[in-house]
């Protein structure tokens, strides 16, 4: 294989602040000691399985960071805060919190440049331009967008900061919230990019009365696999329908895994929103239009996945007002590859002994989660070599200004 | 473009008996009428929007169906009951309305192949083999799962029902519910199509604080356009989780709208399942190798999404256990394409005037939502005109013995 640039757009972490703030809680979201082994779980949400993930030093350890990187042969990682970032705090020590994080993930890239620059690797990227980080922006209930403008502006002055991480609450009412214009507005004005990841999952459903994940024990498989993606899909689509991406059509808006359940639903979408009097002269163009506005990481797992979201992203001008809905997208693949971009979930998704449990703190596996990634992008059947570099690295390197 | 046989494997009715049973009702699911303008509405869910859904002869008249099969050169139907089905109705009742629906159902069957013989028309097709039906087992708590197997032999003893219509809640427990063991088993052994559709949808999620589809107004759009593939995924998941198709890999399931969000994120699922231990060792192959057992309409809307089902379908293969996950997979096409049937969901999604308000009782216009999906399978870029012909028609005439 020849020599590519490989950027990982979607690579995790905690500060130490906020490790010791999860600490010191002894309610979800928390971090706790298991008291049959003495290991550390991460709980974040109020209804957790096994007490949450293990979790340990690859959550928060720089050196460990650099150690996955260099071993994975990852030349530019954007690291941003796993979830559950702010949404539980009130709103002044969000506010502060978030002032914290952004400090704190600076210096966090000043560390990991450090590493590099004494650290024997391969990579061509030189040492302090390896690592760049999403900030984050203090959005939980009562805060004033004024102060979300205020860190985004905070965020643009910030050397190793090119964008925010962003969850699907907004202030509390979700992205589709009229206050959330000016952070809309500010973002693209400073041509930050947002990271819509999701939290909350979908899952806890009261209308079934098994609830949605029903009553086997089936691990964390269901609400990760798919309530996490149902979740993102649900909030881009409330951004959609709310106008945003007409008022604002240099958003831009990166989406966590492959846009989660959306690119495959649009035309159902479409279907939908033409035949329902609520929302069918609302928007501008077809839904599926503004698929093409958005930009999405490669965390699919799947070869035949990534064809699907590239095909459907770039084949968005079809659904522009006015073009006939059958007409031929001149260059459908590089319009659809060109949105996409490698990333690992890294330190989710870790290597697991036979009997799937975690093996913690690993710092010499090679990981089955960044290498299905790889071979996933590897294998479109569609793409050219041209298409896959795209994707490995060179859509960040442009989206991002690296 | 060459003569095809067009089969509608998606298309719903009530019955003029169950009409009357969610007329006599006065809690939701029912039928009541709207006060301000005469319209009969349907609210089938606690929370419904605007009251519910304008209905009319559509839902329930024989000659209805027949002209709208006529007008699209729909060759056969294969008609289905539309949610809620039994699954508010007690225990007793549920068995009492399953028998009298299976015996309206074939008595629709009936009426409907008396109007072909007497209509002009230019299907190939015989008149009295141009409309089948699924029928209903008495899916509800406290039903004995003797009870559901009993109907499943009636069924299978009616001339014109071919399979039977499943929604995701079971007897109260889900699909994964083992009680349920039984009715695979029959179901199987008798060969009976069972068509996996949703009604509950997702989206009453209590986790979150303004809900997953928040506060804004887009009318049914959230839930029918995303809840309701949510839930298709999560119920097909669930059965795939609880090892049915390990025990009964000859069992028929056809699942609606192609799939919901399954397909797209079945890697993701195999990923997580890999991860967890859980889960990890329980199924026999990965669990992207069971979507090739399963069938699925092209009620999609668009064509990409359907060249990817059947990407994701027709790879299945290579996730058996003991392949490589990187092997090529032969005749990956057709594999993919020889499980997607053609349908129009008819009654829903009808012609619209301008505004977005529904036409009534429509006898002349033709369907967008038929066309849209028409439209979708005809531009698949990769499928042959054999593939095509496949979808429309070829491939249910096989599934169903037509």
């Amino acid at each position: 294989m020849s020599k590519r640039i490989l950027v990982d757009c979607h690579t995790h972490i905690y500060t130490k602040r906020l490790v010791s703030l999860l600490r010191s809680r002894t309610v979800n979201p928390r971090i706790h000691t298991n008291s049959t082994d003495g290991s550390e779980k991460l709980a974040i949400l109020p209804q957790e399985v096994s007490g949450g993930r293990t979790v340990g030093a690859q959550y928060w350890d720089v050196g460990n960071k650099v150690s996955f990187m260099n071993r994975h042969s990852i030349d530019v990682s954007i690291v941003s805060l796993a979830n559950p970032w702010l949404d539980f705090l009130d709103a002044s020590q969000a506010v502060l919190s978030a002032e914290e994080c952004n400090a704190d993930l600076e210096q966090y890239c000043h560390e990991a440049s450090q590493l590099f620059s004494s650290s024997e690797t391969s990579s061509e990227v030189e040492a302090k331009r390896r690592i760049k980080a999403f900030g984050i922006m203090p959005l939980a209930e009562g805060v004033h967008p004024k102060q979300v403008v205020q860190s985004l502006e905070t965020i643009a002055q910030s050397p190793s900061l090119c964008g925010a991480i962003l969850g699907s609450r907004g202030l509390g009412k979700g992205l589709d919230d009229p206050a959330l214009e000016p952070v809309w507005q500010k973002a693209a004005e400073l041509r930050l990019v947002l990271f819509l990841h999701p939290h909350y999952g979908v899952g806890a459903d009261a209308s079934q009365p098994s609830g949605l994940w029903g009553s086997q024990d089936n691990g964390h498989v269901l609400p990760l696999a798919l309530g996490f993606p149902f979740e993102t899909a649900a909030a881009t689509t409330r951004l959609i329908l709310a106008g945003v991406l007409d008022r604002h059509p240099d958003l831009r808006l990166l989406v966590a895994h492959s846009g989660g359940a959306l690119p495959v639903l649009s035309s159902r979408l479409a279907s939908c929103v033409a035949h329902d009097p609520h929302v069918c002269n609302r928007l501008l163009h077809d839904p599926r239009y503004y698929l093409g506005k958005l930009y999405y990481d490669a965390v699919a797992y799947g070869p035949e996945e990534l064809e699907a979201v590239a095909n459907i992203i770039g084949r968005s001008e079809r659904y522009k007002s006015g073009t006939s809905t059958n007409a031929p997208v001149v260059n459908q693949l590089e319009k659809g590859v060109d949105r996409i971009m490698f990333g690992t979930d890294h330190p989710f998704f870790p290597p697991t002994k036979q009997d799937g449990t975690v093996i913690t703190d690993d710092q010499t596996e090679t990981w089955r989660s960044v290498t299905e990634n790889l071979d996933a992008i590897d294998h479109v059947p569609s793409w050219t070599r041209q298409a896959k570099s795209s994707v490995f690295g060179e859509n960040a390197i442009k989206l991002f200004d690296l």
